[in-house]
């Protein structure tokens, strides 16, 4: 075991001490300092060789990739940019790496490069610091619920129903395909499978987090969710992680509140607690927009972003003052949109969300009361009849990072709203349940996490925030 | 929104104070006493209505289960059992619950009738400790392993791979059953399906662990994992959550002490934060032992088990060790085993693992090196030839609840097992990658969250301490 890591070596100050510290050769320069890194930190530990008493042999195996053991004295540090290092007594190699193989090398690779070797990019700089301030950013999220009184509810991950709607769904069964089990008719016989019956992969939690927050009071999910749907962008995950917060006896204003709250208080969380790793990622971005047309580069840098969100209030907008806005703005005037906004009642798109989030008011955007025909079946009715309290809210660069709604509470409004869409009764007679017995006001949202971190790292493609990326034609590793 | 909750109440000193609390009715007796509860504490706050200015079609629709809004004043309670009461100024009905159709009465029901409205069974006191322990717990394993360094690592779910061989996997697919694509031979096709290739569920994250492990030192997985096997067990789930640490530079003993040190700090955790619920689940346990022989009761309560575990050290023996034990015992002897245990080699069964656990040592026990040929592929061959860097940590009542290991960090040796195993090395070309480049000596663990819960809240059947559990022939809700 590491009985002490580089984090800690380089925040200590007791020097002369004698270390060991295993980790792995980032640069192994002049024959004589290793840049050695164990993960702890974004930040590498100097070690210093003697290499005229060290052999030829073991000098050549100090390569990039290799792990080793390092007995050594701590010293303060003679060179620039870092204040402690190892004078090395002692060195071990632990695993070697071919430099003729080993394909990260100190240089800069391609991010394509990097997802073909998934297995490895987290060994980079940048993949690091991403998926360090990944870990961050969960642990915030779990902590700003449990110290607010929620609980952490496990909503199931295969399911029996698929009438949520929130997107095409993956099949589960155990039956063998080529070989499936037939009823009379010819088609495939699911009460063979598993289950029992067909069963499918959840989009959402949603639904049974409701059962749970009409008991429990304040209850969130943060597990996988999956849409089989053919989307190659940089913002769509076929396998992505979902937060969703439920809570009785919250309206929409309440849920407004607590989204607005939610959000600032885990980015607050990781600009205290993940310094190092953002102002890497944050100069990492500099760089990467250098090399774009001025008028393409972001106004704000990444740690700039960050602090905006904590320090501002998100603007409200109805969907009607938006569809005002819209209608009247130069790019739909000068037919620039794709989508022109002619009318009350027409869905948004991604360029629209983009047009008001960073043209028009250039901060967080709520927008609410969206026309009841555009959104799901459990939004609640306005008392105008056409609208539903539902609620998304708009993030620069990334467009819709979360959607909530109040839900609809009335019983038979909701089996209207259910016989008008064509969901079946019977199969949701659990969720009908709460509304007959004990049913009240309640709210909730769903925040896609990897959006959250791709805004959070500054990271363009969604691919390159989750570990193993889950895409059309693509389950490697 | 609930601008103050039922457990913020009955803590509080302030009377006189007009307050509005929102809940649900367990009970109301002499038309007078609401015992009212909102999730918060298992505690219900009594409320006492002022009957005789309150019109009677209200007095009848506070039923159990229905939905009320309160507003009154806090005072010191006259009555035995709560020190804190609300004198009701206004009672709001939000959601009626009909008593001729409410299924969740003040009164006993089988956890078998549970199980079937395992969307209602939050709603009462066993199953929202059981909910609130298990959501507490959750918490504390975050907690833990964020406070001694570990990165939250999220193992993908949908996987390509099926060389892990921990189970019957399920099958993922969007292609339709009732028209698969065939292929020239008349097999099914899959290069049509969305991934390109034949996908399952996760069994395991581990080995991607690993791959993670190798640059950030110390990881852990807390996510599904499914099993497609038909055990219609009290201890088995075809879906359900795990934790998998994994920790570079640790070995076998590194790893022992991390499973001890974890689990004892996670439990010591729920002891100090769920004081209430474990209370009444003590007492729960307590009162359904009395309806067993006295010599099928435990010997110990619920909470003198937590403490146990916290207070002794976990006895470690050596597979060779446990084999003389076993093979030397009474009922190996008297042949009351329905395996007997003749030679070393032979694969522990649940009987002989609670012999040693319950019988023999009384304690938990951490048994380790086990014969290489009833382990998986990655486990690193002690210098013997013959067994392996394995451990099973095993309870007392559920026996296995964690399994780990020391890895095989050797490419060469990994090799010889894959081939001798047959396991497709071009399938893992990934994970023998981290033995290629820096390969150093790691270890981890695979801990069953569920059974974890089980432990702690005393709950026999592992389908009760989740909320949705999903089992052969059961994917309801």
């Amino acid at each position: 075991m590491n009985k002490c890591t580089v984090a800690e070596l380089l925040s200590s100050n007791n020097f002369l001490q004698e270390v060991t510290i295993k980790g792995w050769v980032r640069t192994f320069r002049a024959n004589r300092f290793i840049a050695l890194n164990d993960g702890s930190t974004i930040n590498n530990i100097q070690c210093v060789v003697d290499f005229e008493n060290t052999s030829e042999a073991t000098l050549k195996r100090i390569t990039t990739g290799a792990a080793i053991s390092i007995k050594g004295t701590l010293t303060e540090s003679q060179g620039k940019g870092q204040s402690v290092e190892i004078q090395v007594n002692e060195i071990e190699i632990l695993g070697d790496s071919n430099p003729e193989e080993y394909p990260i090398q100190p240089k800069k690779h391609s991010f394509e490069f990097l997802r073909e070797n998934a297995h490895l990019r987290i060994r980079t700089n940048t993949f690091s610091a991403v998926m360090r301030v990944r870990s961050a950013l969960s642990f915030a999220i779990h902590k700003y619920f449990v110290e607010n009184g929620f609980y952490h509810f496990h909503a199931p991950i295969i399911t029996g129903s698929d009438a949520e709607g929130a997107g095409e769904m993956f099949q589960v069964s155990t039956l063998n395909p080529n070989k499936l089990p037939k009823n009379e008719t010819g088609t495939v016989d699911h009460s063979k499978d598993f289950f029992g019956k067909q069963t499918n992969l959840t989009v959402s939690g949603q639904l049974e987090a409701e059962t749970y927050a009409m008991a429990l009071g304040k209850v969130y999910t943060f597990g996988p969710t999956f849409r089989a749907e053919n989307s190659n962008t940089t913002r769509h995950l076929a396998e992505f992680w979902m937060i969703e917060p439920e809570v009785a006896f919250n309206n929409l204003d309440d849920n407004m509140d607590l989204a607005e709250d939610f959000i600032k208080s885990v980015i607050s969380d990781i600009l205290k607690n993940c310094k190092d790793d953002l102002a890497f990622l944050n100069d990492r971005l500099l760089q990467e927009e250098k090399s774009k047309p001025q008028n393409e580069r972001s106004e704000l840098s990444l740690l700039e972003k960050l602090n905006f969100v904590v320090e501002n209030n998100f603007k409200r907008v109805s969907y009607t003052e938006a569809i005002d806005i819209l209608r009247n703005c130069k790019p739909n005037k000068n037919k620039k949109f794709q989508y022109l906004i002619n009318e009350w009642g027409a869905d948004l798109q991604s360029e629209h969300e983009r047009y008001l989030v960073e043209k028009h008011f250039k901060c967080p955007v709520i927008l609410f009361d969206y026309p009841a025909n555009i959104k799901a079946f459990y939004m609640r009715l306005n008392e105008d009849g056409k609208t539903v309290r539902a609620m998304d809210v708009l993030f620069p660069g990334i467009g819709e990072i979360v959607g909530g709604s109040q839900r609809e509470e009335r019983l038979q409004v909701l089996q209207q709203k259910m016989k008008a869409l064509n969901i079946d009764e019977h199969e949701l007679w659990w969720y009908l349940d709460t509304r007959k017995f004990g049913t009240a006001v309640h709210s909730g949202f769903g925040l896609g996490f990897e959006r959250l971190v791709q805004y959070a790292t500054g990271m363009g493609n969604i691919r390159d925030v989750i570990p193993y990326p889950r895409t059309p034609q693509n389950a490697e590793f």
